[in-house]
């Protein structure tokens, strides 16, 4: 069997890793010359748009996925005629526009910030008039790690917006004890699973941190996995996808949906009996799922601009490193470490040994 | 950093899976056109002493390795003038002929099977004199899998022997409960660990099943690391190796030893903190060892000659399996499955459920 891959940043690099243990082939198409995925499979260096491109995609696939969601969409329609895209074309139009997907999750009855769509400056003033400040205006589409986003504390902040260029939407504060996400799973007969929650840690906006299983009660998982079930038979998904969620003492507000494996599911490559990845690949080929049960505890820790050197993160007990072979730059992800233990304790003390 | 591996096997693919996560990068040589190590890293398609691919891994590789032990001489001492050779060429001569193996062994105090040299007809006869029937002849040099190997039980069998054209040995038979293998590692700086003892099944002398951790007492565990250290120690070995051992009544034997990854270590991919490739990589680049310790209990098989359907083996709780993208020939190691669980019992419930 064969799977195409849209973009070879490290989601792809790890599909990629994941799905040849299992025979199968994979070709990914990303624009860079170089990119993480090409040192572990086969890469065609071309724009998403590249006709050739498509149609050497279109000709290898038995099935196409993506490690992005803003893959343009006449693409994923021009080899929707080849070869099932999974997660499907309108799965991804849904998440790849923060009103469409609040609308979406409000229709599910679950909750997220109060938000009002923004279009331009009277209806930013008339939005920040019903929802108060603090409150933060974000880009529709095409946000990712904070970018796209602004923090209004005071109507100074307000003032100094400036024109409104993009669809927007300003969206309530929502005090939160902390973050969460739900990691679900969906394969091609319907059958739903998920992961036990991580809980993150971000800063500036950029996930810096997933712990898990996060100590949380049963109802509060039970939440959380019927959240992502709720969404996932909504969009007839399959393949693997996150929701981020506020914990807050009036239960869980879903914050954002990401159609793809995530970051706060690297965890699970060494903390869950299956990983993020290679379920994602059973379910878009059509496979059985495999269990999302947790293998003691663990946490992931993504290195950001550039990596400590690997000798002293492999010196620490427990520690799994995965290098996504990119060059350093302030704030890119080029690593993330895994450290595993059997109880949270040893898992503390092996933590403080990291560089 | 850089790791040339010479041979594209299954060995060399899932020690090129376990380095790219260390951001490690992969250079493969093995002759055919296409070979299993060929869909996850970059491979030259050349016989093992072509000038030009050596040149060309010369050029690549901080580190060179191999997945198998009957590497050219001429090329590894050709490649040890570039860069390390891991592990050395001395250490591999030592297990390239059962001859020299069984003397070092018995020189660090660990008992073999009782041995006599067999150069011709006559020898053979007073081989056999000696040793008793049944025994067993074996070629001194490239026998693997029960190849190069004939039982012989009664007189008619040694008769039956034909000519004697290489260097032989003649192996007393010895008693076995159980075979056992040990799988040591040791690194750069002297650092040694083994892993927990599989036991391990094999069929027509090709191993089929491998358990672990095996039950055995403490001692047992004990001294098959101590056998390992000893001889890791005498070969200043750097990387992963595998001494196959039988479990007597009065005690361990050694059997062969394997510089190298080895079949009933495939099973620590899931069911150890760290997996054999991923240490003999760490090992051989220099590289802090990771843990050694298991995760649960796991029996990993073959797949020998062809393979029940993905879906079949995938629907299996705690399945993973490995494919190694061979073509289906009689015999043939195409594929293993390692089934996890928490408790024997488990394990075998789910064993059970294996197409």
């Amino acid at each position: 069997m064969k799977l195409g891959i849209l973009g070879g940043g490290q989601l792809g690099r790890m599909l990629a890793l994941a799905a040849h243990p299992l025979g199968i082939e994979t070709l990914v198409i990303d624009p860079k010359e170089r990119c993480p995925a090409g040192d572990v499979t086969e890469h065609v260096s071309a724009a998403y748009d590249d006709p050739a491109a498509i149609a050497r995609l279109a000709e290898f696939a038995d099935v196409v996925t993506y490690e992005f969601e803003n893959v343009p969409v006449a693409t994923t329609e021009a080899l929707a005629k080849h070869a099932p895209v999974r997660p499907t074309v309108s799965a991804l139009a849904m998440s790849s526009d923060r009103l469409t997907e609040k609308r979406a999750l409000n229709a599910l009855g679950v909750e997220t910030a109060p938000f009002v769509a923004v279009d331009d400056e009277a209806s930013l003033k008339a939005a920040v008039a019903e929802l108060g400040l603090p409150s933060i205006l974000k880009t529709r589409r095409f946000g990712y790690d904070g970018k796209g986003q602004w923090l209004l504390r005071e109507p100074s902040d307000v003032a100094a917006v400036g024109p409104i260029d993009r669809p927007m939407i300003l969206e309530g504060f929502v005090p939160f004890r902390r973050e969460l996400s739900v990691i679900g799973v969906r394969a091609v007969d319907g059958t739903f699973d998920a992961y036990p929650l991580p809980d993150n840690r971000h800063e500036s906006g950029v996930l810096v941190a997933s712990r898990a299983p996060a100590e949380v009660d049963a109802n509060t998982t039970a939440r959380a996995h019927e959240i992502a079930r709720l969404l996932a038979e909504d969009l007839d998904y399959v393949g693997v996808f996150a929701v981020e969620l506020f914990d807050t003492p009036g239960g869980l507000v879903a914050n954002e949906v990401a159609p793809r494996v995530h970051n706060s599911g690297h965890w699970t490559i060494e903390g869950a009996e299956t990983s993020q990845f290679e379920n994602h690949v059973r379910a878009v080929m059509g496979l059985p799922l495999g269990s999302c049960a947790a293998r003691g505890v663990c946490e992931m820790r993504n290195f950001l601009g550039e990596m400590p050197p690997t000798e002293a993160i492999l010196a620490v007990p427990g520690a799994h490193l995965h290098d996504y072979a990119k060059a350093p730059k302030p704030g890119r992800k080029i690593a993330h470490v895994t450290v595993t233990a059997e109880d949270e304790a040893t898992l503390d003390a092996r933590l403080a040994k990291l560089p």
